[in-house]
């Protein structure tokens, strides 16, 4: 006699399935999800007599990963993706992006800029991103609108800008945006100080009073450029870590983006202070910056998650180029083909960045429990066989391209490579207008 | 009175051309082809009134471009696609890709995994390859079936293989595949000394004849890792390059594969003697080998194109992606943001390619009288969306998933990213066939 079997809202079965959890791969596994959370991960054979889901996918020729978590971005900066690339990175910042953003910078742009984004990174397997910019409300209104999880930052600088005067009005604005999203549930807010020279030593302080009062994570770039380093040696007598330690900044809750220029204390420092690193491999090439010591830091023990960066250093927002470059990077800097092996580079895209954001207790891996966030890819390519290991070929091989499905807290947000999404956004049109926009106001004639 | 349009084979209509001629972009012009050649580049309305062709195509959201040309690959080796990753080389080379290698290697093999290779770099834009392996007639089959130019290698070791007994037989095979492929337009022949390290100076000798008498390049591994240069030195009392500078190999036709470890007298070694370097950014990062002074190399004059490798050491036979991280690569290694931008980078993967392998008057650009191998890349997708610089988009934002069409010598190969061939393969079948048999012979158990 087989017992009835159980109710659930969506049962997915996947040839291979990295749960993340160990470096083991599931094959023939299934997922079993009901209310959003993992309830089940068991053969399928087996899923198949004791559940019955509403929605059931058989992906046969899949392997399904945890969503991947964007640790580092500048969401709404897809609308100045490649506005003017192969320039020396002063005459980027000041010539194109600060005016460009001058410009243009508002709550609509954000909002519009934040839905392309979302968009773009749902279709390429992220679920949940980091997101460092102005007018959060606005970037939380498109993360809600796709449903996907974002961690929004409360994003500070001394100086004056489109959203807010000064960094008190930065922190009040953020600090209110972040009350006003208290409802939601895939949100979650931290601290954004942009980064040391761009905030004071007061500011500094109030944000470290404001971590622990509020027990938000901190999300700053730090290291980025040797010129960054020295300039702070100058300024403060200190490079920008040393100065960050003293600020009482650095903890299990930092986040700190890029840390391309480490010595060997630099490293020990972070690991000893549990700190998270966001290494951002496309950025730091393109921007010129270096390639940051991945495999010392790993070996050290620091918690590495990754991103994309903004659009405008990118020029994508695809976690799976992050994960391979990552991996490249690693071994040819390192001279070690050994180096960050695959299983690595996708802990990283996916439970080191829930581990960062302080959110590793309900995502980042296939866990029973966990929220539903979710990803399948497609290995039924040609460019896929043959086949001698799937996470090999998810790290070395596959594209964003090869991304099927995607659900967040266990609503499909992405089937059979369609978004499914509430609404019609005509993300085309509003891309073309910004465009439009960007070039008067940096007097590029456009293109006929 | 409007004269009677001439009747032509082929008119492609596109939003941005990028000739290559110049690093200028055309906007709304056509390109005509007739007899698989280009008659004309002009502007879109003028050519609806001037030509009349049996094929037609608008491509309203997409860049033209050359064929993209693969200055390096081992085509066959798909079918070890992901074998053995994350190991070290030496490890990698004698535990896993020589043994499988000694199993599979035959004519089947090399056809059967020609054949996915060429499936593989057609949906990825690129219309000719520079091939170094065994059996060269099989990889002809097969380039010939896909339609494809491929300059193929005559390969040669000194140490007997499955597919010759010493460094004259591979000789006297590849130069009898030559002879047999007289006839086939879209097939030329490099000499292919497998690297200083795997051949002997009275062999270098011979190749250095051949190369004269023949009017042949020659295509060869060069200090690809730092292991190589020191046991040179060991060895032969001097680095591998200057001791082919001595057996006579170094001159215009000589292509240079990896070229990672040179020094400043290398580089005008390099320069002076008019060579070409194949430049495998992914490969050697992956076999963590290094990074290639290739900023400097272009600096110095010497002639860079763009090759993959093969597919056990990349895993992804993609010219997009090796023209991203070339450009990515120069700017992070080099400091400097501004270098080798898009246009340069899309050169190297087309025009440079065709010049070191002595084909630059046939293909390699879009111009009048040359052949029409042409690529489009469709920029519509919402990641590509907003689009201030096409060029800028093919390298930093295009992947290979967005070539549309496909021509060599004026054949449409690809359409609406389909695959038009004459004939069905079941690759998939003959890769799973063979994978099986490389998990049988290096004892791996096969997944369920
Ligand atoms: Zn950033
Ligand atoms: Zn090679």
């Amino acid at each position: 006699m087989t017992p009835t079997p159980e109710k659930i809202d969506l049962l997915i079965e996947a040839r291979w399935i990295a749960t993340v959890e160990t470096d083991a791969i599931l094959h023939n596994h299934a997922v079993a999800v009901r209310g959003g959370r993992i309830l089940d991960i068991l053969p399928a054979a087996e899923a198949r007599q004791r559940y019955q889901a509403t929605e059931q996918h058989r992906l046969e020729q899949h392997i399904l990963i945890p969503g991947l978590i964007n640790l580092h971005t500048h969401a709404a900066m897809t609308l100045l993706r490649g506005i003017a690339d192969d320039k020396p990175l002063m005459e980027w910042l000041q010539r194109h992006i600060w005016p460009a953003e001058g410009a243009l910078v508002s709550a609509p742009f954000v909002l519009d800029g934040t839905r392309l984004a979302c968009a773009e990174m749902l279709r390429g397997g992220i679920t949940c991103f980091n997101d460092m910019y102005f007018f959060p409300e606005a970037a939380a209104q498109a993360a809600t609108e796709f449903g996907m999880r974002a961690a929004l930052g409360i994003t500070t600088l001394e100086f004056p800008g489109n959203y807010a005067s000064d960094a008190d009005d930065y922190i009040a604005k953020g600090l209110a945006a972040r009350e006003a999203c208290r409802d939601n549930p895939l949100l979650s807010f931290c601290l954004a100080p942009h980064a040391p020279y761009t905030v004071s030593d007061r500011t500094f302080q109030r944000i470290a009073t404001l971590a622990e009062q509020l027990d938000l994570p901190i999300h700053c770039h730090i290291h980025e450029t040797r010129q960054e380093v020295a300039d702070s040696l100058q300024q403060h007598g200190q490079r920008p870590l040393a100065r960050l330690q003293a600020l009482a900044q650095l903890g299990p809750g930092f986040i700190g983006v890029h840390a391309v220029h480490l010595d060997d204390s630099e490293i020990r420092l972070l690991a000893d202070a549990g700190c998270s690193i966001a290494h951002c491999p496309t950025s730091n090439l393109k921007l010129a910056s270096g390639i940051a010591r991945i495999a010392e830091m790993d070996a050290a023990g620091i918690n590495i998650g990754l991103g994309t960066d903004g659009a405008a250093s990118n020029n994508r927002l695809d976690m799976f180029g992050e994960m391979r470059l990552a991996a490249l990077l690693a071994k040819g800097s390192s001279g070690d083909a050994a180096a960050l092996p695959a299983a690595r580079a996708l802990r990283m895209a996916t439970l080191n960045g829930a581990k960062a954001l302080g959110l590793d207790a309900i995502t980042g891996s296939i866990a029973r429990g966990k929220q539903a966030d979710l990803c399948a890819v497609s290995l039924a390519e040609l460019e896929c066989q043959p086949c001698y290991d799937p996470l090999s070929h998810l790290i070395h091989v596959a594209g964003r391209e090869q991304v099927s499905h995607v659900w967040a807290a266990g609503n499909c947000l992405l089937e059979h490579k369609t978004l499914r999404l509430g609404k019609e956004f005509r993300l085309d049109a509003s891309a073309a207008l910004w465009q439009n926009k960007a070039e008067v106001c940096t007097g590029k004639a456009h293109a006929p």
